[in-house]
């Protein structure tokens, strides 16, 4: 083997090895030592693979975003902007129930402080962004497109949060077994709301924005 | 001084200093050993004052969410439900800004595996739900309350969601200085598919719940 072979090899044990160890203990639980045994490689290997334990995360977290894009995919065909919105959201609470470690584990890492997300990570989030945006903008065409930018993350943020303390089993959070149908009713008012607005919107009335 | 005070004594300044090392480092960096030095007592006498650094870390949450409650309280005042319900989301975003560090060790705080919360601390959460779940019964009085009581959970998630990506400088989340306009928009637009809701059932209609 080449010696750019072998490292891209070793990478690729790596990112498997980690996702594998993520989704056995979660992320808080991910130890660059578990990491490498199950790789089969040396603990310092990790560095001549890739940057640190960070990097190896965000090559996690990348595929996660990716097969959270894949699980998304279908709501766009569901027919109006208000259906496609519902089935967003209904796919990304059921992603989210069905890969609970790899979500959280998007959510739970933190680079160190000061350091800045490299770009190749950062535009696989503005992706995910986009894909949620394209049917909001025609929920609410008489928006500006920045205003519609912005309540898309709005949006997410709503439909995150719902399944977030749901599936950390917090107090505040709806039971479980109620998520989707929960998910459903906070989306099914905010596209209704969304409807009266813009209409108000169109009759030149003073609609809420 | 007797016994027993000398045991409330020491327990107050262990909470106080826990509080005091929350502020200064967040949940995540607390230390049994740097809450103990700052409290002037030795590292074992923690557990003479309280079960362990979990129940520290609630009594402190227990201060947190009481002084929530006072900030969410003004807000009953805001007139119609509608205004309630946005006077008291808004409310809870300025908390968080304000107070961010014993805010998010509401959130960041987990019990062991398998350990219960202890009820007069599960009260306490019960407390916050009901305050908030108030205004939310006057929006739709035409549900039946277990539904309600649901709706406020899934409303209350909404609305931390954005919040705490916001707070947390996610990339899909909003910009913080926008935070306060972008939590009004998603109560509003909430607010307003309720009443639509609410005026298509009173009608007989077949309107979202």
């Amino acid at each position: 083997m080449q010696e750019t072979d072998r490292k891209t090899d070793l990478r690729t044990r790596l990112i498997a090895a980690a996702e594998a160890e993520i989704l056995e203990k979660g992320l808080l639980g991910l130890k660059a030592r578990d990491v490498t045994q199950r790789a089969g490689c040396a603990l310092g290997a990790i560095y001549n693979a890739v940057a640190d334990l960070d990097e190896l995360v965000m090559r996690v977290n990348s595929r996660t975003l990716e097969r959270l894009g894949d699980a998304l995919a279908p709501a766009s065909a569901a027919g109006s902007p208000e259906a496609v919105t519902l089935a967003l959201a209904d796919a990304y609470a059921v992603f989210a129930l069905e890969n609970r470690r790899l979500w959280s584990a998007l959510f739970e890492h933190r680079l160190p402080e000061g350091a800045a997300m490299p770009d190749w990570h950062r535009q696989e989030h503005e992706v995910l962004i986009a894909r949620i945006g394209a049917p909001l903008q025609n929920l609410r065409p008489d928006l500006p497109v920045e205003e519609i930018h912005l309540r898309v993350r709005t949006l997410f943020g709503a439909v995150h949060g719902v399944v977030h303390l749901a599936l950390q089993g917090r107090l505040v959070g709806v039971p479980e077994p109620l998520l989707r149908q929960e998910v459903a009713a906070l989306v099914g008012a905010l596209v209704l709301g969304a409807k009266v607005a813009r209409a108000g919107a169109m009759q030149g009335g003073d609609a809420p924005r």
